[in-house]
C-alpha cells in the first residue's frame, strides 16, 4: 500500500487526518490535465470531461460513504459547501426556526451554522454532542436540522450517526453531517442511515491535496424540493442557454455552484480512486490494528511520561485518530517533529496522531514508539522551540 | 510574447476571453507544488507559503486592476465570491433594501444577486445598463448597491466604471463590479475610481486555468465594518486557536473563506505573474491593434457574408472581445473550428472573438480572415454539424 503514495523518504507521518499524503497517481493526472488545457483549450470542458467532473467525482466519493450514484457533487471548499447545505436544509423545514448544533464542532462548522441561521431567519442552539438528544426532546418541533460530525475532531470520539439521524427524524428534523473526519477513514452508510445532507473535505482521508475540493451529499428524496443559496450557472437546468432566470437542474446538479477548480478537482479524482482501490474497510481494519499496537507498545512510555488517552479506549468508539492529553503537548509535538515524526496539537494539550492504515505499517508504529520514548527520556520537549506549524490543521 | 504561452501547434484561439491559454510557467509551478505536498506535507501551509497564498495572489491581481496592496484575496469560485461580496455590501447599507443590477449581466451574476437579496431581506431591481442612472434617480435612497460589469459579456460594450461608481455614491449607494471580462484585459483603476467591491474570475484574461480561483476586492475604507456571510476559519482573527466564536481577521483576510484549493491557486499565481510581465497596457494596445486590423482586413468578407458588428465600432467603447451578429453564428463557429479557428457563440446569433494581444499576432489575424473567407465562400457552415462545445464559456 505504501507504494501507492509518494511519501517523504524518512519519517513517520501521523497527520494524514489533516492533510493526506500524495497518491502516486496525482502527478500524472495533473500533467494530463495541463496537457488537455494546452491542447484542447475551451473544448476540454466537454472533450475531456471537465464539465461533468463535479458529479463524476461526486459519485466516486459516494461509493466511499455508502451513497448511491447521483447524490454527491464536488467543487467548493468545505466552508462554502456547509453554508450551502445548511441553508438548503433549513429551507426544507420552513416552519421550524432552529439549527441544533454540536457545540464542539470544528470552528468553520460553527461559523457557517451561525451564518446560515442568520441568513435564513433561524437561530443556532449549540449543545455538547451528548446533549443533542435532550435538546431534541426539549426543542423538538422547532428544530429544522441537527448538525453534527460523526467524529470529534479533537478527541476522535465517534457520534452515533444512524441513531442521531433517526432521533432527528423522529422529531421531524433533518440531519446534516460534516463527514470530513470520517469519509475515507471507515465504512459509512449514508443512504441506509437516512442522512439528509452531508458535507466533507477532500484533503484529509481522501488525500486530494492541499485544500482539495469538498463534496456535498443530498439524499435523493430531497432532490425535487432542495434549493441552494449558491446555485450558480452550473446548477442551471440549461447552463449554456445563459438564461437570466434561474431554473434548477434536475438531481444533485442543482447543488453545483460555479465553474469548478479543475486542477484541484482532477487531483481529487485520482486520489479518491486510490482510496477506493485500497478499500475503506481495509483502511479501517489496518488503522485500528496499528493504533492498538501503538497503544500497547507505547504503554510504558505513555504511563511514565504522564500521558492520558483522551480518546475512547474502545476502537469502536473512535474515528481513525487518537489524542493523548499532556500539558506539554505542543513541545512534545515539536520534539517529535525534530525526530521526523509528524503529528499535530489541538487545544494546547491534545497531541493528535493518526496511524493511517492507508499508508503506514508496523515499522512506523515502532519508530513512533521509539521516538516518543527518546523525546521523553531525554526531555527533548523541554529544549525545543515550538513552532506555529505544530498546530496547523 | 507567444513564447510565454503553451499554445496548440496549429490553429488560432480567439476564445482567450473564455478560457485563457496555459502560460508556460504553469507546469513547473504545479510540479513544484506537488513536490512540496509530497515532501513537506502539512508543514507546507507555512513553509511553502500556502496559507498566505490567497492574499499574496490577491495583491498580484490587485496590481493588475489598480488596487493597492491588502485589498484583494483569492480562492473561491466567481459565483461564491459574488454572493459573499453582494451580501457584505448590502449589510453595509442596512437601511436600504434594493440591489440595482444590470439586467444583461452574466447569468451567475443575476442568480447570485437574487440569492444575496433573498438572504438579506433585499430585492433586486434589474434594468438594462443604460437605465441604471435613471433607476438610481428613481430609487436613489433605497439602493444599497449598484451591481454591474464594465464589459458586456455578449457585446463587449464598455460601461463607464468610474462614472457609474460616482453616480452610486452620489445616491449613497455602494458600487459592486464583476470585473471578469476586464481584469487582465485593459488597465483598471479600482482604487482611484472609488469602487467599493469587485469580483473577478481567474480563468479568462488572467490565464489561471480551467475554473481557476476567483478573487474579491474590498476597498480599504470598508475593512473595519465589512462582514461576509462565508467567513470561514481562514477569515478568523486567530484561525489556529480554533475558537468557537467568530472574530474577524483585520483587513482583507476577513473576506477569506475556508481552505483554498492550492493546486489551482498555485497555477493562478504564476499565470498572473505572466500577465503582469507582459503588462496590461501592452495587452490592451496590441489587442486593439489586432482587432482593428481584423475588422479592416475582413471588411469585405463581413459585408458579403451579412455580418453585423454588434460591438461598438469605437475600440474605446469596447472590452477586448468583439461580436459579429449573424443568424448562422453557431454553424459558422463550428465551420471555423473545423479550420482550427476557435471562437464562441452567445445568444444564438452572436459570434464572439477575442484577438488577445497577450498571445496572438498579425499572423493569427490573417489566418482568421482567410478561414472566415473560406467558410463563407464555400458555405461550409451549411454543411457542418453544430456541437455543443461551440457555446461553452
Amino acid at each position: 500500500m505504501k507504494d501507492m503514495f509518494a511519501l517523504p523518504e524518512s519519517g513517520v507521518y501521523l497527520d494524514g487526518n489533516s492533510l493526506g499524503p500524495m497518491p502516486r497517481s496525482v502527478p500524472h493526472a495533473t500533467t494530463t490535465m495541463l496537457r488537455q488545457w494546452q491542447d484542447h483549450l475551451i473544448a476540454g470542458w466537454l472533450s475531456d470531461g471537465w464539465y461533468d467532473a463535479p458529479q463524476r467525482v461526486g459519485d466516486a466519493v459516494g461509493e466511499l460513504i455508502g451513497a448511491g450514484p447521483g447524490q454527491v457533487c464536488c467543487g467548493e471548499s468545505t466552508t462554502v459547501s456547509l453554508f450551502n447545505a445548511l441553508v438548503a436544509a433549513r429551507a426544507l423545514r420552513p416552519n421550524r426556526s432552529r439549527l441544533l448544533v454540536d457545540a464542539d464542532h470544528f470552528p468553520t462548522d460553527l461559523y457557517m451554522a451561525s451564518s446560515a441561521a442568520h441568513r435564513s431567519q433561524a437561530t443556532v442552539t449549540a449543545v455538547p454532542a451528548t446533549h443533542l438528544y435532550e435538546a431534541l426532546r426539549r426543542h423538538g418541533s422547532d428544530v429544522a436540522a441537527v448538525f453534527a460530525a460523526p467524529v470529534d475532531f479533537r478527541t476522535g470520539e465517534r457520534r452515533p450517526l444512524a441513531e442521531l439521524t433517526r432521533a432527528a427524524h423522529d422529531h421531524g428534523a433533518l440531519a446534516v453531517w460534516d463527514l470530513s473526519h470520517a469519509a475515507g477513514a471507515y465504512p459509512l452508510a449514508v443512504d441506509v442511515s437516512g442522512v439528509d445532507f452531508a458535507v466533507g473535505c477532500g484533503y484529509k482521508y481522501l488525500c486530494g491535496g492541499p485544500g482539495a475540493p469538498a463534496w456535498s451529499y443530498v439524499a435523493r428524496r430531497h432532490h425535487t424540493a432542495v434549493a441552494a443559496p449558491l446555485a450558480g450557472w452550473h446548477a442551471h437546468r440549461d447552463p449554456f442557454a445563459m438564461e437570466s432566470a434561474f431554473e434548477p437542474a434536475a438531481g444533485i446538479a442543482r447543488m453545483r455552484t460555479g465553474t469548478p477548480q479543475m486542477l484541484s478537482l482532477g487531483a481529487l479524482e485520482v486520489a479518491v480512486a486510490t482510496i477506493a482501490t485500497i478499500g475503506v474497510d481495509e483502511i479501517r481494519t489496518r488503522t485500528v490494528a496499528l493504533t492498538e499496537r501503538f497503544l500497547r507498545d507505547a504503554r510504558q512510555v505513555l504511563a511514565l511520561g504522564g500521558f492520558e488517552l483522551a480518546s475512547p479506549a474502545d476502537p469502536e468508539r473512535r474515528g481513525n485518530h487518537i489524542v493523548l492529553r499532556h500539558p506539554a503537548a505542543r513541545a512534545i509535538a515539536a520534539a517529535l517533529e525534530a525526530r521526523n515524526v509528524v503529528c499535530d496539537v489541538r487545544g494546547g494539550d491534545l497531541l493528535r496522531m493518526c496511524f493511517s492504515g492507508a499508508f503506514l505499517d508496523t515499522t512506523d508504529v515502532a519508530r513512533t514508539v521509539a521516538a516518543l520514548g527518546a523525546v521523553m527520556d531525554r526531555e527533548e520537549h523541554c529544549h525545543v522551540e515550538v513552532e506555529r506549524s505544530a498546530v496547523l490543521t
